[in-house]
């Protein structure tokens, strides 16, 4: 008899009940008796001791469905230990609910900030499985999140039809692609839709650098150019600035978001027409596509092995096309970037694309 | 043998090419010798008398294809007697480019603005024929306008896709959707998406009424709220300016659109979380849907005929499950909006959905 | 307080959930007190008084589910004055079940031969509401149905995928397309995709005007042909047969469809590589389109007025874009079909597309 | 200067064009002067020396569109040696276009055959890089095929469609899936869209192996039950057959295929209803999904990048999430299936899906 306890936590994507499925279904056809307490709202629900119990009915039928059948929410982990609105200490509530229901262990799906906590967890003396959650692909340790697939394939379907209004119009069109920190989601959309020009974190772009694109462009005849520019996208001179002053500039910047930046200094120093659009939280919803539907559920298989063994303390993860477990100490705190030398990089620059860079 | 020129005006939309490619193979299927002068540009192109001749080929495989092999652009009806940058009066330059190369008439693809031109023209003594073309469905005279379906395909995809988020987080979301001054596209993606709340131009909303029905849905349980709202939504207290005071208004605003001075002012009420998306120029993108290419085709197919009779000045429309055509002068200048009285607006009503107003 | 039983019945398609959520959302929206019995499996569950009540959360999120939340079966028209397997007279059992669970109504799901069972058990005395679904859009007494568009949109679909690869190849392709013995689905699938050749049962071919149609692409310089035939295609020949010596020639056929003799026929007179694809059930399944949802909402939301009013006997359909109810008399036992005069083959005609009749 | 041939061979699959597009791309980014000739229709361009000569404007847009723009053609490697229809040697014909047009190089996408023969080439002396196109994903040397996840995403979506209609009318449902003799693709749309039972070449069933899983099903209150079966699914039985021997029961067999056994023994020995659907084709056609897209642009890319250092005799591959070059030789005539203890088949047992073999 095992006693299971599960959360899901951050900004929801693509494949969270595709992955709880796949570790519920490996522990029914184990034949091992199984209690599933599923905790709402992300660490919230473990903190308040908010759940409800889960049987097999529950995950039938949710390969398909997006979002998480648990809900999500957004605890940072900075604030892990600030008392919450009820002047408890959280990590306190945490281990009290744990050992209240008397649980075998947590299985936790998240992206960064979330496995800072089930590392404190850990740490805590709680077992703890995690699973790789976010469509940015910035967890390190694992060569693939789930529900980074499905939100390349909406991002591209969105590039994809601003292609054609562009190619109607002639005009510069910028699409803000999700992603954090990380560029994998806009280098991947961009690539698949033809982008002309991709902005990632990772590689800082100069405006002067992205005109000369365009301009090459329309030498060879192009009436239009089409950007996938990263939320965290940001300049050459602004990556010389300290994180703080950053995030001042940030601030006081006219418009929501970097791509706006970038439009308005395409427009004012070369006359075109510039348009953005800013597809948003679209990206991490909906259905999730086939390959992050037999990821999820790879995953949660293992992770299933891992509870009916009792081997703990570890993110279910992905390597060199093998699902591997990666120590959660060596995966909390720790982001995984594009390297502007990769080969992908490369290859991206071979096929014409401008980075924005030179 | 017939000389035609066509043309594509406005901003683009799905199913552009079909149609074209409608009113073609229906020439050429009749046994009809036709040369085919393509505007590049919309009206610019035949100001300027920049054209490209078509054959068959130019129009094969591209019924599933978006925008227009044409391209497009905004030639505003208001400064159509304005000479153009050149000091060159434009009317007399469309008149000039389609006596000289002897056509027997124009085929005009367009929405609103598109038809006071193509009228203009009639009335100018040329033949005209148009198509009705927008996502936004308001030109009077037909049931119907390609694109629309097409728009309301992916602006429901967008809301599905925020639905799975919404529900995982609990939070209230707002789904921007084009239509310019019309609501037929919000509230058909409204309704096929499930959306809880509606903002159209024709009914004005109040904040309150859209607090209340938000509270209603919380009091049954429910965590999230999603409206989709119309990008020509307007406020009962806005609703009552004169259209100068309103535009200098908007021009005040903090945000580009309705939709966020929306979301602050809920978030402000009731302390809950508000995210806006702005799918955009994506919606009037990619593949038409098939209803669309049905539709288009067959548009195209009896402008066609009416080419081959001789008969000109109408636009071809469709009404009450008929393509029918409809004198050019009826048309110009007339929206076509939905009543608020509209039986599509009751029974969205008697499904629950709040359209802000009571 | 209203007591409402429900059920779907004959082959399923798509938006019969986001049907039956329309009328209970009516329902509830009205503050009218309702007790809702859904039947299972057709009308076996009528008969075997086999139910469970359901309430407004079993409807809610299922407006873009596929398939049925009722269960569905086939139980024919033909057979229902036999005793079922138990030796109980159907009718009575189904009388019965409605009386003895003192229903105010029975709202019925299907399409022609549910709508001869429906009339029945009005004619019985019982309270009747029926709403028009099926995916061959072949009732009487309504313009369209739902299920048709979305079926419309996979066929399509199919269709597009196989252009593709018959281009690469220089292959004559078949695509079998649903409809019963009705050719709206096949007709409106083939125009969306650009079939060249389309057969549908209410215009009977001839090989010989198809091989004709082949060559004539073959003049033009198209290495391919695509073909969008009914399941219920016939000849010239067959058409003149009776219906029970058609059915007997099917039965001898060395293939499970038409389309594989049509296939046979082409290669053998040809010599051309010609290749079948049934997509089959696959037409009927997956999440109803936008314009499925907002019309089986529609349908739904006045069937709950009806309710309301009680006013029963009456198909709830669909005429000149109103929402209108249908005396159940009027539609029993009565198909829609493709007249071959219509307007629509005209243009299908005008854009040279050959039904293989002449 | 460069003068490069290349040709698509075998049957058509997704991200064909995408691929190319990433050679000439790659190519002209460079710098270099290149000419292109695309052999038409396979290797029968080649020994026909039928081509045509590229620009970059022909492989502009075509990232996002299936098929290939060059035509393909089977030319069996068995029958390399035997003259052609006129009675020519058909790798001297290769030979001698090759020299004649004096080219640099040959680019030839395809499969297993085309593998074969593209080696045979080199052993002649002719300079060949290939790319590895199928569906199938059963190239030897990599571990991965562009059109692989295109496939795997619309037999997923075939088997979703087949779901809601299985689930409402509690039906035995068979999806046939392409992939030869390689379980990859079926194996994949099955995880990904829940099949119940998965059949593939790999691992032999028994068909009381299948009916007792289906039991099980039911025993634990599920009325449907779907199969993902391979179009090379083999049983136990025939498994021990000779080739020849299997050969002959297959030409003997009533169906066209295996499925049709399998729902034919299911029928009869439960009484269950048994439906099979075959999307044949489709599988292969359509635009290529983001993943393919990517991927084959890399590939083509460091194709490109080979052909500019003069390094020959590669096939283009994928190993452990980096672009590699193998060896042709090593390459040609090997087949890469799926390990029945692959540890992706112990993970779908451990979700409880049967594989029908025990």
């Amino acid at each position: 008899m095992k006693r299971i306890g599960m959360l899901t936590s951050g900004g929801d994507c693509q494949a969270l009940n595709a992955a709880m499925r796949g570790v519920v279904k490996c522990l029914y056809t184990s034949g091992e008796q199984v209690e599933i307490f599923g905790f709402l709202s992300g660490y919230k629900g473990l903190i308040k001791s908010d759940f409800k119990m889960l049987t097999g009915d529950d995950f039938s039928g949710i390969l398909t469905k997006g979002g998480t059948i648990l809900g999500s929410s957004r605890v940072p982990f900075k604030t892990i230990d600030e008392p919450d609105e009820e002047g408890n200490n959280k990590v306190e509530c945490m281990k009290h609910t744990y050992h209240k229901l008397n649980l075998d262990c947590l299985v936790i799906l998240g992206g960064n900030g979330t496995h800072k906590t089930a590392n404190r967890l850990r740490t805590e003396g709680l077992n703890v499985i995690t699973l790789p959650k976010t469509i940015d692909n910035d967890l390190w340790g694992t060569d693939m999140t789930f529900g980074f697939q499905s939100a390349v394939d909406i991002a591209t379907d969105v590039i994809d039809c601003i292609h054609t209004t562009a190619d109607s119009h002639g005009r510069v069109f910028i699409v803000e692609v999700m992603g954090h920190k990380a560029g994998w989601l806009t280098l991947n959309a961009g690539m698949a839709s033809g982008a002309d020009i991709i902005l990632i974190p990772e590689i800082p772009y100069s405006i002067d650098c992205i005109i000369e694109a365009i301009r090459r462009r329309e030498k060879r005849g192009s009436k239009f150019t089409i950007l996938a520019v990263a939320e965290g996208a940001i300049s050459k001179e602004d990556a010389k600035l300290s994180k703080k002053e950053y995030k001042k500039k940030l601030e006081k910047m006219k418009h929501p978001s970097v791509s706006y930046e970038v439009a308005d200094a395409i427009a004012e120093k070369t006359g075109l027409e510039v348009r953005v659009t800013v597809p948003g939280h679209m990206q991490r919803g909906g259905s999730p596509c086939p390959y992050d539907r037999v990821f999820a559920s790879r995953l949660g298989a293992e992770a299933g092995k891992l509870i009916l063994k009792g081997e703990y303390g570890f993110m279910v993860g992905y390597k060199d096309r093998e699902i591997v477990r990666v120590p959660l100490e060596d995966v909390a705190g720790k982001l995984k970037l594009v390297s502007p030398d990769a080969t992908i990089i490369k290859e991206a620059k071979m096929l014409g694309i401008s980075f924005g860079d030179e």
